[in-house]
């Protein structure tokens, strides 16, 4: 892999074509947008043989997972270009003149949105496709009608050019302006990106570390800008006791597969799993394994952080596997609820790869206490039994206050794209709770709202005419 | 006035019962919410005799204007309730599960909003009813199920504590859990609040500079939240060469009441006002007159920010009228395009009271220029002929890029409250751009979306159950 540096020079160029780019893109119809991302999407299929190949030389992913991967990512670019054509995302409302409106006389109010600008997006290193340089933020950037600035990961480099040479023609063939998409290298350039004027709302996918970094520079900017960052994530897990009498083997299973899918390098891996009997869990267990990690820095990054949290007093070992090809073992740690309530950090400490905290409780009313010590998740999990009891009920409302997302009776891995999809939540899962960056919705993280008050038709944007 | 701090111990116990109040309040229905909204009002529309006197004494506003505003504050209130009641504010989405899926079989997704938690909200000293104790932060933060704790302006207290003693009193009586309201009072008290774990989200209306000192210390806190801030503004008018000759007098005569209205003191007075001629303009104006100020310390901003303006090199006074009872003079300054060309930040500093700054343009490309360089806006206004020309079309175009509302041959002050509604914009006009601070809209600061994956009904919120 070569890494590239942007250059100053040449950041400053990209960003002056982008903001360039905003007006002629803020006056574009959702329907032009839609063919672009239709485009884009096309192009990317057609190249899927290039670009498979590359991914899985720079992430190790399997052949399967990767092209499964690049089609999410497509079949997500053309589900935006259909709610764009349908007009279902980009909602309008009209209050017209009411002489008796009760507070005084109310004037014709029209609201709709308009784009934010030059968004830079920070593509993630676990999903090369997905969250990277046509992935979700990009893409819910591009159908709002703004510029994207595209910082590559460094983990997979020729894969981000490959990938953004395809954008750029696949938009260039349909008329979108020069300036809409660019690809930036280096930290460097990302850095000074964020710190950029022309820069107007920032997309995030990665580490608590990292993400804080960013959202820190754009939130002290002179004039400070939306930072939507989707950082760490423990997705804790609680087996009920009716969950383990009732579905104990089927729990094991979906628990083994769940945590060394994609080698644990998940935004979504359930970190932390609450049991009634770590023992009778750990002897149901299958044989795990997980292939090869991302690459280096993030295979001793997973051990460091493993090893230190199993160094924790209260900590155990509980099971490791052999280790695959890249010398990766999955390993289970335990616990106990006392612990945790002891010390709620140990339930917000995201090992990046395939391990899992668990964590033995007495009562029901321990989990509670864990969970009322419980940050921001972006997903919560409970394995209950066949019906929804009272200990269920019980906990599922516990957890609906940490995550955006509630399950039942599956794992949190696999995140589908659909409109009612929310891949968010409290600090510290994102540093902006009331957003979602998978799903339609997505788009409005891009999109401000807009009141005309008073203007005749001709003067309107199309959407709000009569 | 006397002015009280909130202690230390005070202010903890404040907060442990907002804290214990938040999980209560997500379990109540909207309906329920809409009961104490209603209740609230009803009960500050029956205290209007002892409050607005109250408010007369502090403020120095006129009775007419604040019997207008409690009533428009009361009218708020009950618009939340209606839509609550109406199910309008509380969007669900439901994706049902779908094996056939593009990318891959698809679970049931049923997303829902809950409330993000105790709210602080900053009460504003210029709408000692609309945007104070009962304002509209306060009452969208209750809609949308979170407990409020308010941090009452120094420049009305008695007023802010007769108004927090009805809503607490209306509040217990429809029974809403202790700690659903509360009053702090104190500089010490709001910035320590800001920055405890308790508080979830902010919301703000006031100075520039207040404003961003307080986002700063939301966004720095180990665990960041949403802070909403409407800050500072200078709401540009643009009179086209057709509004002038076509409309001269009608807006000679509309700008010096909109600069004088409430003595100026109103987020979106036209500050900046671009004429294609300045002399014509001060010559058709009608005798200005403004009240008193709110109190001493704004007074005597206004004069310095108003001194250092128009000490601006290229900037002079072009008309002052006489000096009201208070001593303060409503006052015009005039400079050319040319010179806020040269130096945007002319056109981006608000002077807060009855002044304004008349630009003078030799050209439209010079408007387009000066508009070029303009940042963020609650408002911007175009007062064009009697249909909207090519000049207006361009004109109202650009105004887009930069502000909340968009308004054509009207006024910027004077904000219905409605559905449509939008208060906000970018930085500086406010720290949140995708948000709206006035109208039903500004719930959704408050509300963070949540899924629901596989969920049998029993254990769905209500709203999602098939």
């Amino acid at each position: 892999m070569t890494q590239h540096h942007t250059s100053a020079p040449d950041l400053d160029r990209v960003l002056d074509r982008a903001a360039s780019a905003a007006r002629p893109l803020r006056h574009t119809s959702p329907a032009t947008r839609a063919s672009w991302l239709r485009a884009v999407a096309d192009s990317l299929d057609a190249a899927a043989d290039t670009l498979v190949p590359l991914a899985m030389d720079e992430s190790h992913l399997p052949e399967t997972r990767l092209r499964g991967e690049l089609a999410r990512t497509t079949f997500q670019g053309r589900l935006f270009a259909e709610r764009l054509e349908s007009g279902a995302l980009l909602s309008v409302h009209v209050d017209h003149a009411d002489p008796d409106w009760p507070m005084g006389p109310r004037p014709d109010i029209r609201r709709t949105h308009v784009p934010l600008g030059p968004v830079l997006v920070f593509a993630a290193s676990n999903f090369p496709f997905a969250f990277s340089v046509a992935g979700g933020d990009a893409v819910s950037a591009l159908a709002a009608g703004c510029p994207v600035v595209l910082k590559a990961h460094p983990g997979h480099p020729e894969l981000s050019r490959a990938t953004a040479s395809q954008v750029i023609e696949a938009l260039a063939s349909t008329g979108a302006p020069e300036g809409t998409f660019a690809l930036i290298e280096g930290e460097q350039a990302g850095v000074s990106a964020v710190q950029d004027r022309r820069i107007k709302a920032v997309g995030f996918t990665g580490s608590t570390t990292g993400g804080r970094a960013l959202f820190d520079l754009a939130t002290s900017r002179p004039d400070p800008i939306p930072f939507y960052g989707e950082l760490g994530s423990t997705n804790p897990v609680v087996v009920t006791p009716a969950g383990w009498a009732k579905r104990g083997a089927e729990v094991a299973t979906g628990f083994a597969a769940s945590i060394t899918l994609g080698s644990g390098q998940f935004c979504t891996k359930p970190g932390v799993v609450l049991v009634p009997d770590a023992e009778a869990l750990l002897s149901s267990l299958p044989d795990m394994s997980a292939g090869p990690m991302l690459n280096d820095r993030i295979r001793s990054s997973f051990e460091t952080s493993l090893a230190r949290l199993s160094e924790t007093p209260g900590v155990e070992v509980a099971a490791e596997a052999a280790r695959n090809d890249g010398g990766v073992r999955p390993t289970l740690l335990r616990t106990t609820a006392k612990a945790v309530i002891a010390d709620p950090s140990l339930a917000e400490t995201e090992v990046f790869g395939p391990a899992a905290l668990l964590v033995e409780y007495a009562s029901l009313d321990e989990v509670v206490e864990v969970l009322d010590g419980l940050g921001g998740t972006l997903t919560a999990t409970v394995q209950g039994g066949t019906t929804v009891d009272d200990d269920a009920l019980r906990v599922l409302d516990l957890l609906s206050e940490h995550a955006g997302r509630v399950i039942w009776n599956e794992w949190p891995t696999g995140v589908t794209v659909s409109d009612a999809q929310q891949h968010g939540g409290p600090w510290p899962a994102t540093t902006a709770p009331t957003t979602t960056s998978v799903g339609t919705a997505a788009i409005h993280r891009f999109l401000r709202p807009i009141a005309w008050q008073n203007v005749p038709s001709a003067g309107l944007p199309v959407e709000l005419r009569d």
